[in-house]
């Protein structure tokens, strides 16, 4: 450790405090804001990103990472994430960065008029730009990393893991989910039909119900808060997180078990190693790390048989009517059922991964020159054909359903298979580390799991990528198995 | 106009657009943050405090503002409010910078102690560090202004009056009120004791009466919010402007008045120039000018008999009950009732102006010299005798109940009453151009009063001082015998 490294910690912990008020202004445009403030809202975020950028990218920050020198497990680290976020920030011509700023927010508002009317030539040729543009990104950055293009994109969102590690695991995906799918719903065929919940369920009910369940996850609500807002999220800081979900007064899970799994969102950001606060490596793993957060709380934990039973006696304590439909088979009805759909953001566990394979494939096919724009729409449809036997009736039901493409966000939708699978390599690990696991979880009782996860995730920070995170926690880098086996335990088992 | 200029402008947009950043955390920490986010709050916006700091006074301003050429009535006044906003920043060594904000916060914690306990020799160094800095503050702002001390550090709350012109107004004041208090006491004696409104008073009811009163006063929501705080403020920014207010179940005129006089507030943020947006020519005219705007609604407007018969209306309608008691004359006897006290944020309108004369004096004399911190108290409750007859039982009801002096705040406090004396002429001038204006109110229309105040004051900005903005709106500068005038009609009419 040197000076040049005690200034570097100085300059990034204030690019960090700045990353946090946008956090907050972020928060509060989906949560609070009255419309008539989005459009200077969107200059102070504006102004405050060019801000932390001049501070990331004058030439003293070179200078100093030239001579900068650190050593030990979280040092080290922390240096060279520095490196990495100055090379990502300061590699782009500043021309190839407005030009994409400009093109993403022209797509996104053009695409959401094309989904309107599920019309894709609408979007067509802004989101070639967005490609054109996020391949010309690719390949600047690809020749400072070293790594490929895609992957280059990647590592923005999820450092520790390459497509050629991902491809093999989802390819091995497919061929399980071409015999487990039908099983599973056979399985299912033979059951019970699922009966209705009682309701209504008031709004404030849910509320009350929602934040007293995130308490049971370990959220302390003196450094934390639950609002609504149209699509759910964790934001705010790791001092001060701020969860939304959306009430529907006919549909208890929506909320609830939006809530829990934002909860496990925010109990990563809660539990980042405080001695690391705004420096680099004191920040999560990356977005598949975050999202095997929220999906062993909300899939792995909270859905299993145990805490459906304890959950099932807290519906009926708050919302009253007729105890049986809160029996746990009824809730496994409603709340694990399987169905091939159209629509990523609505489905099952079982079926999601087929959903990120096909925008993993195509991602990567744009990316690398092998699919044009214009083609989309039919590889599109080809592709979920080929997974899950469906074709969508339209555009708007396909290749338009999310945001993620025509924002120009290239290389996310992996974690959100990533994250599934490490949370169930995860939860059998701290199934093995910790007797008495479902016991509590059948009171309730979150603490084993959440002191498990404390001491071998939210504790690590950045100071370990994906695979090296998993291989401390688990023992392993990621291995497919465990999340198949976790399926395999709760859906095909007669 | 040149291009100094111009880049003038962009700096200063740059700077309030930090500057609207912070408001928005500043109304979240009140309106929102859970306390464990205090901390990383309190860091949020000393960086950006920094960074807007840094923005303003690199040598590029010094040298900009040296070549700097602006003509006609807004660029002119713009080119000077920069001078002074950079005079006013770069006049002051950094350690004394520092040494005061560290002075102050200190002050401030010891403060909270000492009035809980009545105990003002507890606080007595503290503030004495505090007065020493700010007449340190005030001298080397007066070497530059050629203002005196005390006027400089005025002059940061109000430009465009002097204590020299607010001293005589003051004293005339005082005189007044050693006559007209006492025949107001006795007016009231003789008039029906107030009878109780009958109530409860629903938070949920209030709430949206409120916010039903504020929209009559023209807030328009798709800009503002309505939260609760527990000190009622108006914050944010002029296309999003948050209002707070405090609801107490038994007693609707605490939060209903306060939502009035914060909605004035907020209706001068939302009708500023905004060609001018984000430029120093573009923001308020001051603290007496804002209060003047709040006090308007409040006070002349609300209180008036006209809106009091409206108001009766409203509140019967939402409240039900016994229609009486919702007579104007019943509520005129609650709401526009006189009494001695000591505590000034509980003061009427007609001795409200006493406690502002006694800080005003006794600030000056802090600032001037002429009063040490250990002689205070004592001053304090023979300055109170002298103007309202009564006497603190304790300090924490006399020199220890404001904030303002332990915060370092010092030039603030006759900006309240300069606002009251001003909300009378405005009133007057405004009766006077605008025929109907109270036959409006009587039907719970504001808009012909609200059309005059965006003419005449919010749409002209800052381009004139205090003094100037009265000329301009009323054909004079500062006439208290508005005020008095309109005291005797309202308090002084058997």
């Amino acid at each position: 450790m040197n000076a040049a490294y005690d200034r570097l910690k100085s300059r990034f912990a204030r690019i960090a405090t700045l990353g946090e008020a946008q956090a907050m202004l972020h928060w509060d445009a989906s949560a609070m804001m009255p419309p008539g403030g989005a459009a200077a809202r969107g200059e102070q975020l504006a102004t405050l990103a060019g801000l932390a950028h001049d501070l990331l990218t004058v030439p003293a920050v070179a200078e100093d990472l030239a001579d900068a020198e650190a050593a030990g497990e979280w040092d080290a680290p922390n240096l060279d994430l520095m490196r990495r976020v100055h090379l990502r920030a300061s590699a782009l011509p500043t021309a190839l960065v407005e030009a994409m700023a400009r093109a993403n927010a022209a797509c996104e508002t053009i695409w959401r008029e094309a989904k309107a009317t599920a019309d894709f030539p609408l979007v067509r040729p802004a989101l070639g730009e967005v490609v054109r543009l996020q391949r010309e990104m690719a390949e600047a950055l690809s020749g400072l990393t070293g790594l490929s293009p895609y992957d280059s994109l990647m590592e923005g969102f999820q450092r520790g893991v390459t497509a050629a590690e991902v491809e093999p695991v989802f390819s091995a995906y497919e061929a399980f989910l071409a015999d487990a799918l039908p099983q599973a719903e056979a399985i299912q065929a033979r059951r019970p039909a699922a009966v209705p919940l009682p309701g209504p369920f008031p709004v404030a009910a849910q509320k009350a119900l929602c934040q007293r369940m995130s308490e049971r996850v370990g959220l302390d609500y003196a450094h934390a808060r639950l609002d609504e807002s149209l699509h759910p999220f964790c934001g705010g800081t790791p001092n001060d997180v701020r969860i939304t979900t959306f009430y529907a007064a006919d549909d208890v899970a929506k909320a609830l078990m939006g809530v829990l799994h934002e909860t496990g969102h925010a109990q990563y950001e809660r539990g980042l190693p405080a001695a690391w606060a705004r420096q680099p490596v004191g920040e999560a793993a990356g977005m598949a790390a975050h999202e095997s957060q929220s999906l062993i709380i909300e899939m792995q934990a909270c859905r299993s048989d145990p805490f459906l039973a304890f959950l099932g006696d807290e519906l009926h304590r708050t919302f009253g009517g007729d105890a049986a439909p809160y029996g746990t088979a009824n809730l496994a009805a409603h709340w694990r059922h399987v169905s091939r759909g159209f629509i990523r953001v609505d489905a099952d566990e079982l079926t999601y991964p087929a959903h990120v394979i096909l925008r993993f494939r195509l991602e990567r096919a744009l990316i690398g020159g092998d699919l044009t724009v214009a083609d989309l729409p039919e590889a599109w449809n080809a592709g979920l054909r080929g997974l899950l036997g469906i074709s969508p009736p339209d555009d708007a039901r396909g290749c338009l359903q999310d945001i993620h493409w025509h924002d120009g966000a290239f290389g996310y939708f992996p974690s959100y298979t990533l994250g599934a699978m490490a949370a169930a390599q995860l939860m059998r690990a701290a199934r093995r580390d910790v007797p008495g696991l479902d016991a509590a979880l059948a009171l309730g009782d979150m603490r084993p799991l959440m002191g498990w996860l404390r001491e071998k995730v939210h504790g690590q920070g950045a100071r370990l990528g994906f695979q090296d995170l998993l291989r401390f926690a688990t023992g392993k880098p990621l291995d497919p198995a465990d999340f198949t086996d976790h399926l395999r335990a709760r859906y095909l088992a007669a």
